[in-house]
């Protein structure tokens, strides 16, 4: 798990928001490796180093029952363009189909145009007509202030 | 869960999809109350009889850790404007803040502006630039006929 969160805050700090990552090691690996998982993860490494995470978990379709969410797909920088991406790509596909799930879903920035090709090409349905809503912590704790006093 | 299967398929037939409800009434039951619950949904009742539901599940942030997913939020077609629905999303922001989760999550459709002004109005932030990406059944068949023969 020191390797997923070095990747995780790699991408954090590429995206400039370095101070978002409230998640620490022993979070992940208690959240990762207990009884009832809330996460699973694909790792590729080269060299015993963990260049690549695929992290994903269930969730619940009320129309077709459990979903794969793929929740982050990060290659190390210096690692690009090896083909490590698509790798952890098709391990999820895989994953998913042997579990039989009816839907594998993710969500992507509408400019990142070469992951949206990507993923078109194999077969993956974008929806551009859907926001994605987060009540974050302190608008949900002002929420809460106010309607219960 | 009959009564919360009834509003999932009357929101199916009021998106004009009906036949796309594969999940069952026992599969909710199964994956409602099973040990390890797929999902939770509370419901508002009038005389004995479901007339909203607010189902929804855990998800991961590699940021932030778990979070909550609202998945549905339905009350019956009849019983609108009674405060149902605000009274259905408060509790599931009051659950969210008791088990002190970081983020609560939804999807609204972006036509969607009376529940947008609803939602912007309780504190929630509209991400309009990500796309949802939905990997369907038989294009998960196909690209995993593709890759692996």
């Amino acid at each position: 798990m020191p390797g997923v969160w070095n990747l995780i805050y790699e991408l954090a700090v590429f995206e400039k928001e370095p101070d978002a990552v409230e998640v620490t090691v022993e979070d992940l690996e208690r959240d990762g490796f207990s009884e009832n998982p809330k996460f699973e993860v694909f790792v590729a490494e080269i060299s015993d180093e963990i260049v690549g995470i695929a992290l994903f978990y269930y969730r619940y379709s009320t129309w077709k029952g459990p979903t794969i969410h793929l929740e982050d797909l990060v290659v190390k920088e210096a690692k690009r363009g090896l083909g490590i991406g698509k790798s952890l790509y098709n391990e999820v596909m895989r994953f998913a189909f042997d579990k039989k799930v009816r839907r594998v879903e993710w969500d992507v920035l509408d400019w990142n145009t070469n992951a949206i090709d990507f993923y078109e090409k194999t077969g993956a349905t974008m929806l551009r007509d859907w926001n994605a809503v987060k009540m974050y912590e302190k608008a949900l704790d002002a929420y809460i202030k106010k309607i219960d006093g």
